[in-house]
């Protein structure tokens, strides 16, 4: 548990607007003081419109080490970016920055490793396995780089907006051995079905997939954390599938972001 | 003590450079959690050619609700000042900001204030007394016009730079009732001697008066801080004076910066 910050201590703020509700201030700090890092991680409410200035003061901050980023900032901030990992740079989008030796900063996507390892820790099996991914926004991007980075045999990526899925599965080609389509959200067939839309935030939300298409033998994940059991996951446990849910993504993210930051180098 | 950053906490940064070994993070943090505010001051390392770019972007963060200034950026700061307390545009120098209502910038200059304090606490008498302030840059040019402002009879400048002395008295000429001259560094005859001088922070340092001045009804401050008793205050301690130091004085800053930002509005 953090004891206090004083003049040595090391910053990395979280940018987003709003912030209030973010958890990585409590449990960043918390896990840079189990390693040892005099070190805290910060909220700052940052609106669009004042981001190019947060990030040249943030950047001219000589003990501000990294910075996590949140919405509506992971692709502006990209631009800030002197280097990226090659998967930030496919998404046009980051998630973390942590300094290179020059001052400027390194940018990494880490949401869709995340969420890959949620489901991993909870027993799926994605290398070989053919995938229903729902979404293809910045959540769904990252997690289908992660999935064919994981070795998916086939993914099928479905959304109401046909396009984006349709790019989506072009920016995918020739990327791994997977085949990436674009489908309909029937995951008949599918080892593994994972929901990257915002269905289940909203009261009557409808699934993103039929309930009755779900089978015993179908992991199932969801990205929408901090709303209890979303009426997706629950009718996955109902199916009898095992499940990963967007709480469990967060705890990922959250320890690779402290990787990334200060112990074992993700990218 | 504080239990944790969160989402919701409020940030006041203290920018300087270097940064690491100001108190106030420890301190002010303790203090707004003593008040029952969710708030954190955090240590931000702002070289000099920085100040603009860093406060553009503490501006437009929505969470920073007051910014402490220390060297070298006191006089600078000012500057980035929509309004400030009446001492502190006579000063031209700022050591604490909050929001006006519009969000932009309030300053006020707490130094010489936290100084007189000090004073007081341990048994001065400012008011009406004869006084000799050592040294005339920003602690002695705060300390002036807070002594003037407590009425003192009579502030007696020595500066080794005679022309900044002068300035200074010229400054406070006509503010309160004080006479205000320049003069040598002899107490003689005064009830109160303040050195706001750096002399003291080095080994070797000569005494900002010769020991054998000193005598047993003068009260005499020291502003050096974190250097253990100075030998200053150890001579006026063996002639019999009663004494406050420079710590004494920063416990009293960061009272007066915490009344500044969330309590009792000092101006």
């Amino acid at each position: 548990m953090l004891d206090h910050v004083n003049g040595a201590t090391r910053l990395f703020p979280i940018i987003g607007d709003p912030i209030r509700y973010v958890d990585s201030p409590v449990r960043l700090t918390r896990s840079f003081d189990a390693r040892g890092h005099n070190a805290v991680c910060v909220p700052m409410q940052v609106p669009g419109p004042a981001l190019d200035d947060v990030m040249r003061g943030l950047s001219s901050t000589l003990n501000v080490d990294g910075v996590l980023v949140t919405m509506p900032h992971k692709g502006t901030v990209f631009g800030h970016c002197a280097t990226s990992s090659e998967r930030a740079t496919l998404l046009g989008a980051v998630s973390v920055l942590r300094r290179n030796a020059d001052g400027t900063w390194h940018g990494d996507m880490l949401d869709g490793l995340a969420f890959v390892k949620a489901q991993k820790d909870h027993g799926a099996q994605p290398a070989g396995s053919r995938v229903l991914l729902l979404g293809s926004g910045g959540a769904g991007s990252a997690i289908a780089i992660a999935l064919v980075d994981e070795g998916v045999e086939e993914l099928v990526v479905h959304d109401v907006d046909e396009a984006r899925a349709a790019d989506l599965a072009e920016l995918l080609s020739g990327r791994g051995h997977a085949s990436v389509t674009t489908g309909a959200p029937d995951p008949t067939g599918c080892d593994m079905v994972c929901n990257a839309t915002p269905l289940g935030m909203a009261e009557g939300d409808p699934l993103p997939v039929a309930a009755d298409l779900l089978t015993s033998s179908m992991f199932v994940g969801d990205v929408i954390a901090g709303h209890g059991l979303t009426p997706f996951l629950a009718a996955a446990e109902a199916a009898g599938c095992r499940t990963a849910n967007g709480g469990q993504m967060v705890e990922a993210v959250q320890e690779l972001m402290v990787d990334f930051m200060v112990g074992e180098r993700t990218s």
